[in-house]
């Protein structure tokens, strides 16, 4: 199984990239995790979508190819980073490769409110580009007070709490991806 | 009155572009609208906001020079564009330049929806901003099957009682703006 | 097919009862629709869910018993009116009878906005719920400026537009509760 | 000043009546803290809405004669209490006595999300309703995991670090409503 992780910050030391180096690790037997280049897209332009950038045509193809895509993202001014968005609007026009597409949705904050804002915009974003999101009850990914749950020299998730619930919801997406197969 | 607005397309025969055009001519005896350059940002970087890129400190100084803010824009996937998205994500750092701005919304679409979905969310977004929004009852700027109410020639709004409900609106974003000095 | 309908208004004129008369009348050889009584619910108290009134006993059995479930509601202030969200509390409690179960969602008003917003905060309660919502995208019964689109001594919706696009929808919601059975 | 309060839950032990409680005693030299009745509220029903039952009338006169209102609400089903929407439904017609108020908002959870999803749409029904919301930004009142941090004797507030917020959120409200009037 392929699934490729979008991340919503580009900070070097960012929580969100150390969750998704968290799965990509602990998951290994069960997916390939490959984390998609969105850093590198210009800013979406519509006069420009039939004839993209080459970074733009190679995030397609990457998504188009995945079996399931990963979200994992921080909460930037109570919404969805604008970075991440950029990269979702790309991938809604022309070929709509997030159509029917199985996702999931993560993040981590180091607030106490934990990203709960941006995922409840991204589901109404995902639901308009008609991708198939795990439904979140009970899935919830919402990493709160992060700098306590990651150790900063490995540069990963070590909370055992949230990484048994880690365990359960990754468990659930595997079965989601295969079920939509 | 100076007031900047950002648009949140990147296309040339943008509808809100046109929007923003029909504002700027049609009250210019009321304020100055000038159009701030958001597509020469990059991509948000938490690691850069100190030491922030040239068309980061040109948009602040345009932001916090302006009395006032409108956000012109329309709904891509039930939301804000990922482009005016970051760059409210770069306003909201180190210098918080949005903070306790007078702030219009609004948005034209050529569907019969009229961008409310992004509107709704845009304004969660700048509650987190704690930006000043005019607010929504009655003065909110939906612009409905855009096809029918602009001149594309002129490339301007020339729907009658759409032009009307605009100057009751900027009317009283004027007034909001004066209230806010 | 059973189907259940909720209806978010009391109002003997409803634009949404007659929408629900006209679904249960156009769609009869495909299911059988059932209003439930939702007038009759005491406002809810979580004190006495265990032992629960008679008529959220009724309702409790009433949506257990049916394949699917309509919501067709009008918006009051910009969400799900207070009436049918207590419906939904009583119903997400105890026996939690809309788990699993497939719903559609729909509204009409007179406005031009066509209870979209109540639509999305539905959708959010609903995904609280687990219940399973038709994917929105070219699913929305959003039907506006309903005065001019019901017949009033009929009592039905009459407009052939949102007719046809009533049948893909329907079509597609009775393929999803067979698919969910 | 007179305060009038609304609570979204109906259990006698609510840990929102609680909080109501705590903030009528410990702000008492500040304001009058009333509790409106909105349990014996009928379902509300635009038929009944000119001629309304006794019991919206007393709540009309009680919201019409406070400087201002809270609003102190547990979340259910991701979304506001149907109780508390249906107060307000009724409230938002005829006499539109919300118009202008200002509002707080506040609610106590066991869970560890603390009802941001009810604040959120509450801040969009009260836009609405065009009642004026003391902004959310440093505002938010969302008491989490509530069984640790009130004394269950006493029933009453008792984290000594939310008290002190309290006290922040509380002194700005006393401004807000002094600066409307």
């Amino acid at each position: 199984m392929k699934i490729t992780a979008m991340i919503g910050s580009l900070r070097e030391q960012s929580y969100n990239l150390q969750l998704a180096s968290t799965i990509q690790e602990r998951y290994r037997s069960r997916f390939e995790l490959l984390m998609a280049d969105i850093r590198s897209l210009p800013l979406f332009n519509q006069d420009e979508e039939e004839d993209a950038p080459q970074a733009v045509r190679l995030l397609r193809s990457a998504i188009k190819e995945a079996d399931g895509v990963m979200l994992i993202t921080p909460e930037y001014n109570w919404s969805v980073p604008g970075v991440l968005k950029n990269a979702l609007d790309w991938l809604s026009r022309v070929e709509r490769v997030m159509t029917g597409k199985p996702v999931l949705i993560a993040g981590a904050s180091t607030s106490h409110m934990g990203t709960i804002r941006a995922q409840l915009h991204l589901r109404q974003i995902l639901a308009g580009m008609r991708a198939e999101v795990l439904p979140p009850a009970g899935n919830e990914i919402l990493i709160q007070s992060a700098a306590a749950k990651f150790d900063p020299h490995a540069g990963r998730l070590t909370d055992e709490t949230m990484l048994q619930h880690l365990d359960g919801v990754i468990g659930r997406f595997v079965e989601f991806v295969q079920a939509s197969r």
